[in-house]
């Protein structure tokens, strides 16, 4: 831990302070912006943006991810509580902290218990559906404010300043960058600069309200943003414990995932050694930070934390600096702030949000294996239509279930001899010699749960189209486990077998399942034998009766 | 469908009748016993017997199935309604038969979607550890009607009559084939015969209360069992779809398990083929039929189908012999049923769920696979702890977990080359010689979302201790597939290591797995070369300069 802070060298200080700075900057709109997505008053987005860096910088791993309030963790946020009290009341900021803090429990609790490999419970295809239908109901969510009002309304003043508000957005994102550069920024500063324009235009849109008179005009702003940092105390109420735990436990299940994924691409891009179970810990312990300071659920930001990267940051000491920048605007006077028009804010949601849409994925998988596009789109269904707690265990089981769908269709082949030669080939490929009354079945899979059941469908079948054959060797090359179940079902077949007067033989079994084997009784009660190859056995095996001994 | 019936033949008939016969037998305590731990009136038992084996022999796969009321889903049943009604209460009957009806069309859903695969979702030791779970459930579930009191209270008469029935039930079941072999039976008639004990049992119970005067001594009986067939009317309460929804969901995914199981069991003693989806398909038609005769949930019962197979049962006329026995049964006089005492049942009970628990799934896998064992034992506690329902959830997550565990420890080996030879092996086993710019590695297991990034992350490693390494080569032999995440994941790597001046490359590519790259952008981007063998891609590599044109 802290290995960073030890090892930590001058000139690695000038980086970390630009993308302190940078991130700040970026920090305060998308702080509010999420506190709002969330049901939530925009200073809790602040709150949430001070002490969960600091602790993830002291238990993190990651070197340069940014942790903080995150949309889909928002939306997820007021997913749960919706049910429990009203936006913005003082319940329901209560019910935010102790919801950060069950999760930030249960990801300590999943670190100390090294649980990381969780992360790999969801294929990218249905994270990416995840994604894009999260993405469209935050989206969704926030055309009222874009509109000043609920459809089929709309009020004017409000709707041009968030169209434009949008469109000084997209024409940033293009030409923002080039503009800098002709001024003379260096690539590396007019990319990150450009990264800025959401704080350029709160910041226009606040002197728009201060001085152009858009309150009068019915423009609602954010309101009241009281200055000063936030107490250091957990407010729970003892009722909704156990309500909240189940959403906590997707939350803290997304939280990992989305933070996961953000410090892959970075240590990737850096070649560093991610350490899953730290991850785990440093989110764990933001989350409880979080509660305890009137935040609510954070995690890690790829679009954060990758200008994070891009504004230099070398160390946490990048994030740290940022927190006590937000600290530092939380003491001076936020008056300012308070007039922050709302549309503005919906406009910087929608813009930033509009990046987790990513359909490159569902093209790639569409053209490349159909079961994962359908897998990705019918997540995005159940999202949009039951809801996005709903949608991370459909996800779940998605996943799981598009493997053990291709799981239940082996590959299995029957193999013969290619003519003079002690070489073995798939009989479907290859003119290869067949003996009446030995069957040769390579099986190309682990056997495991998921397929055994499967397997011993199609040994069975091929048995009844070789229906003299009278010793079945199952050729082991490329079989990397045998779990439980398929040990079972194994030792199931071999007896089966043995009453029909045919033997079970296994060639080319591998060292590592060997080894397991020896500790079951399948190679004990073997009705056949064990060979090195499927050469050996073929020889031993070809013209001798069933139940002749070995 | 039906093809049993075309193909009907005169020699079947004697065994179907014998086997009719002795189920019905069987049926009535069990049917009666299994209502009362799902919370119901003892006939519901009898009636969830009759038009459901009929449909299921309609269209159901296995000749020898005998479905009807299983202990496990009564437990399940009873679990779902205690929340919404009182045991007994009219309420709740007609929630019953409303669960059985949404489990029925799930389960019609699936044969029609043809999703059989998904009696993969549990691995063994998983279910096991469910069954162990519920059986404890269940006798737990029993004392009380056992001792005709309230632990820690007890009835002496009622305690004395259930202990006495316990002890018959475990003599006949140890002594009574061995005793009516020696009075001239043969084996097979004895042993069918050793089964129909709980029947005796019940006729025993019976007399005792109607010549013993036990009712005067305080002994409960089932009392008032109506006589006459069901209606066939489907009463629903529109209050309750919804919440019964994911009960009835759970519901459906256990009766297709243990039928599943069942039927797996006789198809390999029959040497029969299993169609999974027909079973589904069965299963499905056999709980509305259910629903609609004032049944509730059915299903195959392994110790019932396998006493069905012991008895001579050919084909499913034998299911339809017992239904029509139970349909006598309920038009004669039925007076007689409402004596039954309730200890007996009880006992019947209590031994016929006792052969459920099962040690020696978790010796095996003790011994075999740890991991395995301990997701046997964690499901058990979760059942008992946490109830039967969370208890399939959590048996869900926990053979997933175990699978995503395993994979994200992948076996990789670094090859080299056995001096002399064309021949590549894992540096640890043998003595092999590696080149200082070009890193073999034979990943020993397929690519998918739960192995890709621990695949990677080794990848790394490897790369770390190999700095010389300007070249690598991953050698594919063992890879059966490669899906949707592992190809971005090695999209992502091809780029991450060009850009640090490594090239990729890829050795031993198998067919299917080359059919589907080529769909791929992955071939068309990679900074190395494609290799037919391990051997050539080494005399091709060594020496060259990386980005040198291959």
């Amino acid at each position: 831990m802290l290995l960073w802070l030890r090892q930590y060298r001058r000139p690695l200080l000038a980086g970390d302070i630009t993308a302190g700075i940078v991130v700040a900057m970026m920090m305060v709109p998308q702080g509010m912006a999420y506190a709002l997505v969330a049901g939530l008053p925009p200073v809790v987005g602040i709150y949430a943006s001070i002490l969960p860096p600091v602790l993830y910088a002291l238990f993190g791993s990651s070197m340069t991810q940014s942790v903080g309030p995150m949309a889909i963790v928002s939306l997820m946020t007021a997913a749960a509580l919706a049910p429990l009290a009203d936006p913005g009341s003082s319940l329901y900021i209560v019910l935010a902290a102790q919801l950060a803090f069950i999760s930030g429990l249960v990801l300590l609790l999943c670190g100390v218990l090294r649980l990381g490999f969780m992360a790999s419970f969801l294929s990218r295809p249905v994270i990416s559906g995840f994604s894009n239908g999260a993405a469209i109901l935050i989206i969704w969510g926030q055309i009222t404010p874009l509109l000043g009002a609920t459809l089929p309304h709309w009020h004017a003043p409000s709707l041009v300043l968030g169209l434009s508000g949008l469109l000084f957005l997209w024409l940033s994102k293009r030409y923002a960058s080039r503009l800098l550069r002709r001024c003379g920024l260096n690539p590396v500063a007019a990319d990150v600069g450009a990264r800025l324009a959401p704080m350029a235009l709160v910041l226009a849109g606040i002197a728009l309200v201060a001085y152009g008179g858009l309150e009068a005009m019915g423009v609602q702003t954010t309101g009241h943003v009281p200055s000063g940092l936030p107490g250091l105390n957990l407010a729970t109420s003892g009722a909704h414990w156990r309500t909240l735990l189940s959403p906590a436990l997707l939350i803290a299940f997304i939280i990992f995932l989305m933070s996961m994924s953000a410090a892959q691409t970075l240590a990737q891009k850096r070649g560093e050694k991610l350490h899953t179970n730290r991850e785990l810990l440093g989110l764990g312990a933001a989350n409880v930070a979080s509660a305890l300071s009137g935040g609510f659920p954070v995690t890690g930001s790829i679009s954060r934390s990758a200008v994070n990267f891009q504004a230099g940051a070398n160390t946490p000491l990048a994030s740290i600096i940022t927190a006590g920048l937000l600290a530092l605007a939380l003491v001076a006077p936020t008056g300012w702030l308070a007039l922050l028009p709302l549309p503005v804010l919906a406009a910087t949601i929608i813009f930033a949000v509009s990046s987790l849409l990513d359909w490159d994925t569902l093209k790639l998988s569409w053209r490349y294996d159909r079961s994962d596009a359908l897998a990705l789109l019918a997540t995005t269904a159940g999202v949009l239509v039951l809801g996005v707690e709903a949608g991370v265990v459909i996800g779940v089981l998605l996943s799981m279930g598009t493997l053990i769908w291709r799981a239940s269709r082996p590959h299995i082949a029957v193999l013969g001899r290619i003519p003079n030669s002690e070489h073995f080939r798939n009989v479907e490929r290859y003119e290869a010699q067949t003996l009446p009354d030995v069957l040769l079945l390579r099986i190309d899979a682990g056997l495991f749960f998921g397929n055994v059941e499967a397997v011993t469908e199609r040994v069975e079948d091929e048995l009844r189209g070789h229906p003299t054959a009278r010793h079945l060797v199952l050729v082991l090359s490329a079989v990397n486990q045998i779990d439980s179940t398929a040990l079972l079902g194994l030792i199931e077949l071999n007896g089966a077998l043995a009453k029909r007067g045919i033997s079970l033989n296994l060639a080319e079994v591998k060292g590592p399942v060997m080894d397991r084997l020896r500790q079951s009784s399948l190679l004990k009660d073997l009705s056949g034998k064990l060979y090195l190859s499927t050469a050996l056995a073929t020889n031993d095996l070809s013209g001798k009766k069933s139940g002749e001994p070995a």
